[in-house]
This record gives structure tokens, sequence and C-alpha cells, in this order.
């Protein structure tokens, strides 16, 4: 939908059946603003040298990474080597580590931060939605609504309804792995360890109402910590009763090993593996999907002396999302962002020439490009409920356009 | 610990360490009555011709079959082509089939009845405790209290604790076969389905208080439906409501499954058999088992032109019976009564020389026997709550004493 901007499309993965999938959606749906290259390639990204030669091959300007969380290192040394700026959405796991020690992002990617900024290469990390937009709401606020602020609650609530017993909206292999270890939060200006579904809060949300959301280890509190001055950054996650129940059960039942287990019979086994198989796949899910998403950033600290609580954020509707993409709100969420990220490398707005997470890049023509791509951004405080339109009495600087492509 | 009566023992299984275990622990006990022979075999009770052989060589008089039930079929083969009487405690099941079409002796044991006969080979089938003991309850009720029976409740509750999060009182793989079909029951002198969990029953039970049971499929209702004229007869099981979440969320994923699934990585998997995989070994709960069972009888009927009401009935202490014997309670009570029913073929009150279940057998003997046993009958009605003595005014048949041994 914006190869007018973006040029030359290229999609990339180890099943290159899912990328002829999603080739002829694309073009069933005639989304190609304009005539041009749409094409499928298969490829192992853990194999840098493949990666780069692809990258070489179709001369990619801007390498997008949507694998899997393991892929991250092998994908960013590729564009490093090959000069291709590079945009991810998650953080890079250790498929044999859970919960590492934070801030997570000095395990892996800021370990090459010196190395982009040496070789002047784009590496945008973290532009899904959550990490991704919140971080720019935070930075908008840090910008515009405070002059200090004290805390930056992150809540994340999928009020929709797949209509099956249980489900992962995502692999349940990197779903679990999430809830599994401890949950790692900045308070007071310090990591504080707490176990999954120790901590709660019920909010009365815009749109999707009381809410009940669980303190929970995510991305984002460990870039945030560290590029703003904000001495509490928390993240919480939605969960129903009946989610936690069903999670509960299959983690003290040790379903959710990712360590082997021997059967009667001998044949080794890993449960998670077993209870990934009889789950239903996540993409199945989207056609019946019904509800909405609401995610956004609780905002307390000063402006001009006073005390002042924002809470900016976006809602999605599974069912619209599906109708305009063939995919639910979970995956809308996160796969828009990024797509606006390259086109903001391709304008040269976010051209940064250097790895940056997404509060260290300018919030607002990220947030205007994401309101005319279907992720507009509101705002609720003292003074009401409101879609953001950056007027020029808020935002002191224009909005920026987006530009032909390069 | 009557080896007085049953003479030599030999114990046989595929795995022999577990009979070589029983024998030791036996010895050490100094249990054995009178000197005598006490001797582990290895065994594939599923091969006919070898257990007619072990029968042969060791001169086997009684065969007690307490190995899974898919094994009926083959060693009640091998006692009738030996001659030697067969005793087991619950139906036989083909591992590819879940409840089947009742009766349920119709499909597999009772096809023998005529060769038994013409034979004269002695087969006792289900003498364990449920089937079995309140078979004998359901016997006595109709020769001793009653004159017409509207109803039998057979009432199973395990109101012990073994303090793990979950964990089954044996086999899962078995344990969750009783639960995941249809629930058979015989009302108004039909066959009667429900769904597991569906019909439920709160009871104010001897020693162990209120409890809750559940609708059941089981035996021995199979049996008495087909021996007594009595239009009404129930199981109901005890389950915790922790229980039945767990039950319900294992069910639900498809994790009980004796299908196998197909994993991301393409290794074939039964789910059931990594679920028992991941829980506790049943036999390892005995040492720590605390609390109480209680099963029994709940009749309902006339005698006399009058409506009576008794609960026939035993309970049980799991840390009493691993004293005694280093099991808990729910094997003690399927244990013990095969052994008195061996007891009563060899002095011969029950050596029936036909195929029988329990309630076509005199009831007295057998329950005066358990009584000594470690399971006494007591009884609860109108007039109050009692051990069952088979004193002479109630039991017009003098008690008979255990002769010596053949």
């Amino acid at each position: 939908m914006n190869n007018d901007v973006l040029g030359d499309i290229h999609i990339a993965s180890r099943t290159v059946d899912k990328c002829h999938a999603i080739v002829q959606s694309v073009l069933e749906k005639r989304s190609l603003k304009t005539p041009g290259v749409l094409q499928a390639h298969q490829l192992d990204a853990l194999d840098v040298e493949a990666t780069k030669a692809l990258i070489t091959r179709i001369r990619a300007g801007i390498v997008i990474n949507v694998g899997s969380s393991f892929l991250n290192m092998s994908v960013l040394a590729a564009c490093m080597e090959t000069g291709a700026a590079y945009i991810d959405t998650a953080i890079h796991e250790d498929p044999k580590k859970i919960c590492e020690t934070p801030p997570w992002y000095g395990n892996y990617e800021w370990t090459h931060r010196a190395e982009c900024e040496k070789r002047g290469v784009t590496a945008i990390l973290g532009a899904g939605f959550d990490p991704g937009v919140v971080n720019a709401y935070a930075a908008l606020a840090e910008e515009q609504y405070f002059d200090t602020i004290d805390s930056i609650d992150i809540i994340d609530v999928n009020a929709g309804s797949h209509g099956r017993y249980f489900a992962t909206n995502f692999d349940p292999e990197i779903n679990f792995r999430e809830f599994t270890g401890r949950v790692w939060t900045w308070q007071e200006k310090q990591w504080t360890a707490n176990a999954m579904f120790e901590v709660k809060r019920t909010d009365d949300l815009p749109v999707v109402g009381e809410q009940t959301t669980y303190l929970t280890g995510h991305d984002e509190i460990h870039s945030l910590s560290a590029n703003l001055d904000v001495p509490n950054i928390r993240f919480w996650m939605g969960f129903g009763e009946h989610y936690i129940n069903v999670f509960t059960v299959l983690k003290n039942l040790g379903l959710l090993s990712e360590q082997p287990v021997t059967t009667a019979e001998g044949q080794e086994v890993v449960p998670l593996k077993v209870v990934k198989a009889v789950l239903p796949d996540p993409a199945s899910l989207a056609p019946n999907y019904q509800g909405k998403t609401c995610i956004g950033d609780l905002i307390k600290g000063k402006k001009d002396g006073e005390d002042r609580e924002v809470f900016i954020y976006n809602v999605c509707d599974h069912a619209e999302n599906y109708a305009e993409v063939g995919s639910q709100a979970i995956s809308y969420t996160a796969g828009v962002p990024p797509v606006a990220a390259a086109m903001l490398i391709a304008t040269g707005e976010w051209d940064a020439k250097r790895m940056a997470n997404i509060e260290q890049l300018p919030p607002r023509p990220f947030l205007e490009l994401l309101s005319t791509m279907g992720l507009p951004t509101r705002i609720r405080d003292a003074e009401g409920d409101r879609d953001l339109t950056f007027p020029d009495e808020e935002a002191p600087r224009l909005p920026r356009r987006v530009a032909a492509g390069r």
C-alpha cells in the first residue's frame, strides 16, 4: 500500500510458500499503490552470508525483520555488513535462555551500537506497537506534555475474543516465554523483580472499559529506562481469568517446559512443543476475531509546576483489521508501525545513520504517519478524550509530510 | 500374610524388578505367616502360551490378575486352558477404544461364560473394592435389608491429600480414560448417557463429612444391572474443584488425547503420554498421603412394606495403610479384596466352577473375612452408624470361618 514511498518490495522466509501467500493476497486486494516489484524469496535468515547475498542481489536499502526473536543478531549483522537500514519489532532472544538480566538490549543489540555509528548504518530497534509506538508516546509526552515525568505505565489490553477455548495470539513458544521467568520493571530508578501474576491493577480504559492487567516484563522498559529520565517505568498486560488459569495449570504441571521429558515408551519430547502442537495456529484465529485492543501509556508528572496525568493510546478493531489486511489486531498493531518506520527512513526523517530505539527518534512524524495508516493516536487527560491531531498550538514544529520515495 | 491359606505365592510381571521389590518388602516386614515359597517371575501376560507355561510349571491353582486392564482376556484364556481359577479387579479394555456400549462385560468377559461353566473353571470378575466389595454390599442389602430395592448409588470419595499440585492415584492413562467418554448409568431400567461432570450430588458422609461427587461411568453398574432387579444403579466419584479444573483444561486443550499429534519439528507424539510423563508417579505419592477414603453403597427400597435407606461403607486411612503395606488407601482397598477372594476359593466357599461377578457369590464370608484384613464394613441407617458384625439375629446363616488351605 506504500510502494510509492518504499519502492521495490521483497519478502523472504525460510518457508517461501508463506511469502507467496502474502504476495498473492496483496495482488488479490489490488493493494500496490503504483506498479512495481513484489517478490518472494526463500531465505534462512540465520545464515548471514545468504542474507547479505539476497540484500545485495535485490539492492535492498531497508530490511524489516519481522521474523522470530531468535534471528535479530543474524539479520542485523547482514545489514551492518551491506549498509542496509535495519528495523525490528522485538528484542533478540537466545532460545536457550529465559528472562535474562536487564537491560536486555545491553546483552545483544546495544553491543553493536558503536559499529552501526561507525558504519553510518541506520538500525531502528523495537518498531512494533509495544515496543515501538508506546515508546513514541513516551517521547511525545516528554517533549510536549511534561516538564518532569514520574511514571510511565504502559497498558496493553486485548479485549477481543477469538471464540476458541484457548489460544495464544502469536507463537505459543514465544508467548509463554514472556511469562515463565521473572518480571523485571524499573521502579524508583532501579530494576525490581516480581513473579508473574503477582501484581495487578484495574483501570477504566477508553472503549474497552474496566480491565485488569498484570505487571509483566517487556522490551520497552529496558530502553526507556536508559533513554528517559523517568524513575518508574512499568508494563501491564491484560489477561482474563481463564487465560491465567490455563497458563497456571500448564506451567505447574511442567507442560510449558522447554526441557525434554521421557515418556514411558522412551520417547524424548519437549512438553512446550506438544502444547504448541495442540493449540490453534494463531493465524487461524483472525477470521472470527471480534472486539478491540487498547494499548497506551498512562503518564504522570508535572507541567508548569502542576500535577498532570495523560493517557496516550490507540484502539484497534480485530474485525476491521481483518477486513483490511487479513490479520487480526495483534498482528496489525505490530505489523503496520515497522512499515511506517521504513517509510520515514525512505523519506530521510528517521534515517539516523546509527542504532536507535524509537524514543530516540522524533515521535511526531511517526505518529502522524501512523494516524493515516489505520493507527490513530488518542489522548485522555483532564481536558477530555480526543484524537491527537498535532494542531499548531500544541505542536511547535510543523508536521512533516511524507515525501516521495527514494 | 495369608500363605497359610493360599500356599505357595508367585508374582509375575513384564518388569521382574517390580516383583523382586515386592518380595523383598514382604520378607523385610516378615509378613509370611508360615514358611513358604514367595517367588518372582518375568512374564509378558499378553503372551497366552507363556502364561499357560508359567501356571503349569508352578502348579498355580489360583491366578490373581492385577495387571493393566488391557490384559484380562489373555490371562483369562490362560486360566481357562489350564484350569486355574481366575480373579481380576477391573473390566477388560481395548486400548484403542474409550467407553464402549453397555453392558461392558458383554463385550469381553461374558463371551466366555459358557466356556468357563463347561470347563468348570472359577473366574471371579471385578474383585477389587469398586467393583468388588461394593457389589457384595449390594448383594448383602438385597439378601438381608430389603424386600425390594429402588436405587443403589455407589459413592467413592477419596478425602485424602498427597500434597502435590496435581497427580492421579493410579496410571494417568487409565485414570483419565474413565472420564473422557460418555457416562453410562442404569436409570429406570435403561441405559442413560450423560457427559462427565454434568450431574453431581452432595452428601454428608461418615468420617469424611460433606462431599460432592459426580455421576461417573464404572464397571459395577454393568454387572449389577444384569444380576439384580434394581431399576436405578449409579456410580458417583468425588472430585475436588482443583482436580476438575486441571482435568478440564487438559481435556479441552486436547492434551488427554490418545491420538498422536505432530510438532512443528515433525515429531509424532501422543499428548496423553507426555502428560503422563510430567505427572508424578502414582507410587511416589504414598509416603506422604494423608487423610481417608470413604466408599460405600447408598441403598433405598422397601422392607416389610416400609421405606428404608441404608449406607453400607468402609473408611480407610492412607497413612495407616502405608504403614502396614507400603501403599496408600487407593491401592490398599483395590489390592486386599482379590486376596480375600483367592482365600475363599482356596477354602471352597467361592470356588464356583463358573464365571461370576461378586454379587453372584455369597457376600457374608467375603465381608467378614475382609473385616479381619483391614477393610471392616460399617452401616449407617435409621438405627445409627455402626460396624457390621453379622450377629446371629441379623444374619440367619452362621458366619463361615476360613478353613485351612487346600
